[in-house]
């Protein structure tokens, strides 16, 4: 058995410390307050929860699932105990707006909780999430009625939330959504089939709030034509438990990982309809759904960031105390003294720190876009969050699916046994490159609407942070020259090929398609760079005395020398453009 | 429901003849007979037996997985007839031995027949594997009264083997296996546990044939006092059925994937002794053991190569039928006109034919390190595929997991849920990277024995077979241009990074273990684009004309655009030395 989760406390305090930093949001007064005397209290008691609570969890999730029977969602034994208690601690109302109940702390510090929940379980954390997301459309959507009935709910915790968009005929293209709304008073009827619906049904929480999209009648064709409603399981009762709305669970789906979270297919309207509140405008639907997606996407990379901290954890553990091969003396030694062992420890290490930069960056660049002084400085920081927003869904995803391979690998035969936590990590983490828009979609949204929309404008502010960072370490031929040299190397090229993807744009429908995945993988590896000469510059003058600044430094060092050189590789195949890909006749494939 | 599993036929006979091209092993006249006269027809019969027998149990496995009941294993419904039809058709002696009942076919030949047993049904293919490597281990070290008793057995296929190497403590460190061996006559008592033994039981078969390694009583301690027995399920017994030997399947692991496949824990010798005989000399239990291993480790890079077939062929029948997204006039599309999807599918595509090139030459270089008609050109041949089956076995297995993962990412959604084939081949995959000598030991074992021992002589071979080839290309910009002219630059880098380590050799007892992944990828991505140039140069004078030689040309030029850049990637991190991976301290690892 492997030891509980365990938060990594120092590493995220540093990371939302550099975050704050380099956004600036560090400088706003009540941000700094709560940081000086707020922050670490609230991490550490979500550190032991994380731990104590829901880690031993995780497993039991794994090999129980949530099930359907006779049409109610049975979670594995423990989670509904542990969800009481993660409400009534006051865990779901961390960065919630006051005025609905919730604690208003930074996103930048509560997304350092959400790591840990995921780090902790994976299918645990999912559902919280969704609410959060759920709350931030409201909050910005939502009537005052609406607000006033709901948001309380959900910022106590004490109620969930699930979001309704795919149908069997639409996953990637929501233009073609058949579920249908009918008037019916100042409500709505709802008509349609649900599928892929996290927490969609559960014995979690009294009831569900069920954000769905859908097509009012008379509504025009494709995506202009949806709306977003709130749905709930059961019905507004003023003295709670109201009746059951007509909402169905169909079945649940037997996935590869996240085993204890419920994805449901549900059915809406079999009898009467299901009653539904508009939410927003008629027909602004997907902008509406997008408040709460991008908060998802955000929740992805974190999610991510969390299951990679705990690959690497495990892997530590298994290579510090697992024992195989002789030194040259002939005694037996633990496997981390094994250089490939290293080698992939290191490489884990350097990505999850890496990820943990990024994410928590796009957090505060979030909190920047809402609070800063003055209107430039919110629409630059909006800027920079919508950049980085699929940047850290679909890096952090991608790299979660690495790390979490090469901890199976290190753990040999054994991490390949369910009994095996490194196991159900790497099943675990396979959803994130998937779900809440698809890597590709991921790509296309950076590439297309936040790259080239604006000729590049925000892309060269983050290529203008990069190098400025790059800058401040020092020359030579040591690992953090070498840093210094190959960002402000990758800096120039991403420059230059955005720009001929500028001048090029619109002529070939297919080469965002094509290149955007090498596209935003290369982005990535220069963006987790960034962190690292952020991280390392800070370390560098304690290095000498202190061995975890020396630790950072020399980590640097191993991104600069084996996870950089994959931005030559990704620079190479998007300067071919699309003619690799598209060249190839449909027919033949 | 997808598809039956289709033998890719076509592509794999292309294989077959590139590769005896390549080698020179067409030119032996038994061989061309086969070729010209028995091997179409050989494997239109596998292909079949794949595609209907094999191919429908493979989801059946992983649901129902086989499983341990009062001491014995039983597999999923289907199997034990479907391996009774098996052996019955004589698939079980494709490559075996004549004097022992075989049909003597060339290994590059019945490889073909092993990919498809495993693109069908890895689990069910796992069996008969183990079986073709005990023969050769049996053939080359057994005593005349062993080969007697055992092979005809084996060959016929009515009995099965299984290889029992780890022990709790000695995974991929086999010097401190515990497993003892007392003399009784001329015959062995044998007394220790052993794990992770495939197919170590079931009920397909009457009798099971185990080779063991064990420490005879007062051998050396390390891997010098190994032996290797032979310890049957059951003794002989003339008249068939002969008594049960003392060896109890303790448990089955619950495993990731391959859970059709009975992966067992045994104890030997928990009452009397195990009954065992001694195949070849005492203490070279390692050699012969080797004899086994390295057509295990060729059986991974062939597994693995099936896996990926499959994984494409699900992807690509997945990216024809599924619509999403819309055309530019509204109609709506099948998600292989997305280009990120094409991408992909060109990637598995590339690599697949990259890695059936490299398994069926590594094949063909054992059939002329057996058949070559002079001394010298045998042993050539035996250096070559010395070298060739570590690079299979690791290359070929970290790839099966990269397709199986690209083949879930076109699935979107479904790729994650149980019933999908793409997930199982996923989980599936994962294993090859882990077993039969994890894939660090394959880096060791091609870095340090296969490349510094002789002073990189073979190697240089191969770089010269690789330089040749791509000088056959047309120079230009072009697709193939591009892969003559990264070929030739991957050539010299490689030639001079491994002239530095044969000088270095020894300074740093680390060098090897922190690059020698890296190395290994370098040279498996240019071997790749080896085979990729002799199949575009001699399928571009057809290009005009034919579609299908058309797409191979075009496809070549992908995984120039696409494939190659990553030799660059991985020459850098080479070049950098074990500095990167061995300056962190272990302590804050």
């Amino acid at each position: 058995m492997s030891t509980a989760y365990q938060a990594p406390l120092a590493a995220q305090r540093l990371a939302i410390d550099q975050a704050c930093r380099a956004t600036g949001l560090g400088a706003q007064p009540a941000v700094a307050e709560t940081l000086r005397d707020v922050a670490d209290a609230v991490l550490e008691g979500a550190a032991r929860f994380a731990g104590e609570v829901l880690s031993p969890l995780n497993p039991i999730g794994d090999r129980s699932a949530s099930r359907h029977d006779a049409g109610r969602v049975i979670t594995p034994p423990g989670f509904p105990d542990a969800y009481r208690r993660f409400w009534s601690d006051g865990w779901t109302s961390l960065g919630a707006p006051p005025e609905y109940g919730g604690q208003g702390l930074p996103l930048v510090v509560s997304a350092a909780a959400t790591e840990m929940w995921a780090g902790a379980n994976l299918s645990f954390a999912m559902c919280p999430e969704v609410a959060v997301g759920a709350i931030e459309a409201l909050r910005v959507h939502g009537s005052p009625a609406l607000r006033g009935a709901w948001l309380p709910h959900l910022v106590r915790g004490d109620w969930t939330a699930s979001m309704c968009l795919t149908e069997p005929q639409a996953g990637s293209d929501l233009s073609t959504l058949r579920t249908r709304a009918e008037p019916d008073g100042d409500t709505w009827r709802l008509f349609g089939r649900k599928i892929y619906i996290s927490w969609g049904d559960h014995d979690l929480a009294d009831n569900i709030v069920h954000l769905v999209l859908a097509r009012a009648r008379g509504a025009p064709e494709g995506t202009r034509g949806l709306s977003l409603f709130l749905v709930p399981k059961r019905l507004p009762d003023p003295a709670g438990g109201g009746p059951a709305n007509d909402v169905d669970v169909l079945s649940l789906e037997h996935k590869m990982g996240i085993r204890a979270s419920p994805t449901c297919a549900l059915a809406l309207g079999e009898r009467v309809g299901a009653r539904g509140w508009l939410v927003g405008e008629l027909n602004s639907g997907l902008a509406c759904m997008f408040t709460m997606m991008n908060h998802m996407r955000l929740g992805v990379g974190l999610h991510s960031l969390g299951l990679a901290e705990r690959a690497l954890q495990l892997a530590r553990e298994h290579a510090h105390t697992r024992r195989q091969g002789r030194t040259a003396a002939g005694a037996d030694r633990p496997i981390i003294e094994h250089a490939d062992v290293r080698r992939m420890l290191l490489t884990m290490k350097a990505l999850v720190h890496a990820a943990r930069g990024l994410c928590y960056t796009a957090a505060a660049s979030i909190d920047l876009a809402h609070g800063a002084a003055d209107g430039a400085a919110r629409s630059r920081a909006a800027n920079a969050a919508g950049l980085l927003t699929p940047l850290v869904k679909a890096w952090c995803s991608d790299l979660a699916v690495e790390v979490a391979s090469l901890g199976v690998q290190i753990h040999g035969g054994m991490g390949y046994i369910d009994d095996c936590e490194a196991s159900q990590i790497y099943r675990d983490a396979r959803i994130g490159p998937i779900f809440e828009g698809t890597n590709y979609i991921q790509a296309q949204d950076l590439l297309g609407r936040k790259v080239l929309r604006d000729r590049g404008a925000t892309l060269e502010a983050l290529i203008a942070d990069i190098e400025r960072s790059a800058d401040t370490l020092p020359l030579g031929e040591h690992g953090l020259g070498m840093l210094r040299t190959q960002l402000a190397r990758g800096c120039l090229g991403l420059r230059r090929a955005t720009r001929i993807l500028i001048d090029r744009d619109g002529d070939d429908p297919n080469l965002l398609g094509a290149i955007g995945h090498h596209f935003l993988q290369w982005l990535g590896t220069l963006a987790g760079g960034w962190q690292w000469a952020l991280t390392a510059a800070a370390a560098l003058p304690g290095a000498a005395r202190d061995p975890q600044a020396r630790a950072l430094v020399d980590t640097a060092s191993f991104y600069a020398a084996h996870v950089l050189p994959r931005a030559g590789m990704h620079e190479a195949i998007v300067n071919r453009g699309a003619g690799p890909v598209t060249d190839a006749a449909l027919a033949e494939l």
